[in-house]
């Protein structure tokens, strides 16, 4: 036996194998999971593990390793939700969400930071040793909330969209305020003293970090953009790229001490819409479900990581410091939230009602960041309670709050996510209306939104898309595809009926499926790659497009006051067709 | 800047996209992957890249690691040839690849060791110090053929099924062999004195080794595919256990010191089956992409890595020692090769041609698994001279044979694979000789291949399939289930004309197309899975098979002779469905 030879890979897959397979056990009882989280049920599953390590070898269980969490584990996941981000509500409350992730978690640091240091001063706690900068440091690193919990609960629970991505964009973008924050204050508690010319560089340093998070991560997005237009050849390492690119982005903003997360995002979001048109079906089929995978492993091993290092002696235990942080994280969370929201709704028309409000607060979800962080501290006599109070919090939030959250989501009718997508008919309004919008902004000379889209829409699609993409000229929806193919068919009917059929779409139809290809080209990618391997749902599909597509052909070129538009039988039809045809010859 | 904190992952990624960006490199120039193969084009990047890194710190480059070699680049090669290994031909010749693969290896390892103990008697050529029992050890771990190079040079030349399955089927099991015989030799190396026991004791072990292998990874196979029976309400890891336990099983092989080769091919081989009817369609396209992609880039890092490794200072060269290991490697396979072909063709009916035999000992190509095993070996004072030895060796096979096998198979008009899967109509007949020869063999008691299948296949549907599948009942041939769907399209047309259409398939038909539903699964399956995203082909095979589905069923039951079979129109056919029915009624 030579166990040590193979020990470091083994030990990994066997992890993740025992991770994979409380996944299957959850879900072979139905009702488990749809009462509790799945988060809550791999703490537990950790819990119980980690109590078995510490009964059988008496020492504390491994804890989770903060460079695996921020190396290895945490990547897959923002790469996850960077890719699939819906980039429409992201880019409209983009405003909203800075305002909570920078502002937000700023008060909370400050008002948990402080306020627990009027905890300290309390002499019947015994706390008094615990200096200002410390609290400040643990308020740093327990004020962000975080994303994997919050992914974790907000994907089961199906708030609407507005809601799930103030929440889960705060929850992404206050890793450049956390990582700035916590840093400045580690050193500022190793200085011996602090000058305030080191407090205005902290300042700056926001700026630095997040945008140059978001450089990073667009520079490595479109070249890895720019590298699958060469892939044509080799198919099979298409999906690798995504996942290097992306990986390297992160990597590198690390090591820049930049926002490892701002720069995946704004990789993945960069890219993903070049890098779809550039590769095959298949390979986007891969790389959607391997990183749907590795992601959900990644949460898996984390939740579980998280219960295994609970269980142990590096703990101190200090009752009124606990549960005072548990209250403050909630009251200066609460009290944040409204204030920022009050001042968000006064210039939105589209505002935040005092539910949406209320979950918001609710969802600010701690989890395995501020455990790697409170880990990575230096040591400190203290450093045992921050650990236990740090755990204390995670637990609390993702056990009581991650629990009660769907039924008071229930309770409180929030406004739920539409559950179809829309429909061909609606994107093209939307677009339009976007179109009607950017124009009168440009107009009144606001330039709000609506024009920085539409210049951004221009600068790709005159720029960017000639780089980027392999076969920029084709029009490449597959609404357009399709009704090319149907128009093909068409014409080797009528070929074969004896009739000449020469040239393809009907050049204003062609102009007008266009119109909304390039911005639907996403969601009808993405509701094709699912549904491609179901020929009835293809089947359908098509009858719909063939019977829309003839309906919208018809009521064009073939309207006259004496005839009303209706349903024609197939022989009809055919027969217009050749009418058609001959007219256009 | 932070180097040291991400240095691993990111020097790890920067590899693996070098080899990437490689791969895209020589595709973009068309021709050149036609004449060279792409190993030998990849070797020779790593020898550029080995010497900028040479020139640049003036010290050897770093040797590609035989742990890192053996634990991670390896496996996903070897599951992925296990995964798509074509089963019916191996299986038809398992007795001729398990004769190339222990007689002809043992064979080369004696024949290349003595021979060279012979060269080093010269005294000229000053080696006297090499004993015989270091040229049996060299001789055992140059002998073994590769399968990472094998299957890099014969994956482009596309010979036959049977010949591919020769020569890669060989390298597949010889890991068995040469295992034993390496260990055996390493470990003699170390004794004082060797007794005789010790020497049957390694004959003992080539069956505990092999059969070992194949125990353990079967027993992880049927695991994997008995996991497989649960995923259902979480398609999104299912993809991950295929990974898991086909690494598991190798790393669990290599633990007990049995072939992990071995075992990871036969838990590959093993689940494949069942896992296929479990997963969903769209885990199955990630599990094969994912494998494809894997095995294409530890393919890639191995040859840069044995590029790279080739620079630099380990080597000690001696023209006759060298030049007479790759003329001994050349002549000791060709002899074995026309020896056991000998005995081979003298108990089959279909021969192996003289052709064959030549691009066999032709097709020996050695590559990395020799280079990690000779660094592997202990210290001693020749150590240099083996390791020189080995990389002309694998050099010399790699570029001379890798590049001149394609034109010698175009010269000698070897005959090549067919493009075309086999008809719908071909398999039946194959399953059904199957059949009759199996009752043939047993009543002529000639217990043969085509016995022990039928035997095999009994106990499959019999036992396994009940424990290994989730539906097991169901028919789930994909033609039955397109029949099934048209059916159901055809009782709807029906029962929109007025008419009452019940039941589904016709029972005399459904039960001859399951005859053939069991063994054309994976074929079938696989060919759907490559053609289902084009709708333009699903709707031509929906066509096909509506047309000759209804042509079988119409001359079942409606055959008279007064009437001759023929193509008649949907009209038609709706109104003979429409009095068959109402027949049946």
């Amino acid at each position: 036996l030579d166990y040590q030879h193979v020990q470091v890979p083994f030990e990994i897959t066997l992890w993740i194998m025992l991770a994979s397979l409380a996944k299957i056990g959850f879900h072979l009882y139905n009702k488990l999971p749809s009462v509790v989280p799945e988060s809550c049920l791999l703490i537990f599953v950790g819990l119980i593990m980690g109590g078995i390590i510490y009964g059988l070898n008496d020492r504390s269980p491994p804890v989770m390793d903060s460079d695996i969490f921020f190396l290895y584990l945490l990547p897959p996941i923002v790469l996850d939700a960077g890719y699939f981000m819906p980039s429409r509500p992201f880019f409209e409350n983009i405003g909203t969400i800075l305002l909570y992730a920078v502002v937000g978690t700023i008060w909370n640091v400050f008002g948990i930071g402080f306020s627990l240091y009027g905890i300290c001063q309390v002499k019947a706690f015994r706390l008094q040793d615990v200096s200002l900068l410390h609290n400040l440091l643990f308020g740093s690193l327990i004020a962000a909330v975080d994303p994997v919990a919050v992914l974790a609960v907000f994907e089961e629970i199906h708030v609407n969209e507005k809601l799930h991505i103030l929440v889960f964009g705060e929850s992404l973008l206050n890793d450049a305020v956390t990582v700035v924050l916590y840093k400045l204050f580690r050193s500022f508690c190793e200085m011996p003293t602090i000058k305030s010319v080191d407090v205005f560089a902290g300042v700056g340093k926001f700026f630095v970090v997040g945008l140059g998070g978001v450089l990073v991560g667009l520079s490595f997005g479109f070249t890895a953009a720019f590298t699958t237009r060469f892939t044509k050849d080799i198919r099979v390492i298409e999906p690798l790229f995504v996942f290097l690119y992306s990986y390297l982005s992160y990597l590198t903003a690390e090591m820049f001490h930049l926002s490892g997360i701002v720069a995946i995002i704004s990789c993945a979001m960069g890219m993903k819409r070049y890098v779809e048109a550039n590769i095959s079906l298949k390979s986007h089929t891969t790389v959607k479900y391997f990183m749907k995978m590795w992601s959900s492993v990644s949460d898996t091993l984390i939740f579980i990581f998280l219960g295994v290092s609970t269980i142990g002696e590096n703990h101190e235990w200090n009752w009124p410091y606990i549960c005072f942080t548990v209250i403050f994280c909630l009251v200066w969370r609460a009290l944040g939230v409204l204030v920022l929201t009050f001042f968000v709704n006064r210039f939105h028309v589209n505002t935040i009602t005092s539910k949406d409000q209320f979950i918001i607060a609710y969802g600010g979800l701690r989890g395995a960041i501020c455990f790697s962080l409170v880990f990575l501290l230096p040591d400190f006599q203290r450093k045992k309670l921050f650990i236990a109070a740090t755990t204390v919090v995670i637990l609390f939030t993702v056990f009581v709050q991650g629990m009660t959250i769907r039924p008071l989501v229930d309770l409180l009718a929030v406004k739920r996510k539409r559950e179809s997508a829309p429909t061909v008919g609606e994107q093209i309004h939307i677009r339009f209306l976007d179109h009607l919008l950017a124009g009168i902004e440009d107009i009144s000379g606001h330039w709000g939104q609506y024009y920085w889209k539409d210049k951004l829409e221009y600068f790709n699609s005159k720029y960017l898309q000639k780089i980027l993409l392999r076969e920029y000229d084709q029009p490449k929806s597959s609404i357009v595809l399709l009704y090319e193919k149907l128009e093909r068919k068409h014409a080797m009917e009528l070929a074969q009926a004896g009739q000449l059929g020469h040239g393809l779409a009907h050049p204003s139809f062609l102009c007008s499926a266009f119109l909304c290809s390039s911005s639907d080209r996403t969601v009808i990618t993405d509701q094709k790659l699912e549904d491609t391997p179901n020929p009835d749902v293809l089947d359908n599909m098509q009858e719909i497009l063939a019977r829309h597509l003839y309906r919208i052909r018809r009521t064009g070129p073939a309207y006259n006051r004496h005839t009303l538009p209706g349903d024609s039988e197939p022989a009809e039809r055919a027969k217009e067709l050749l009418i058609l045809r001959h007219k256009s010859l």
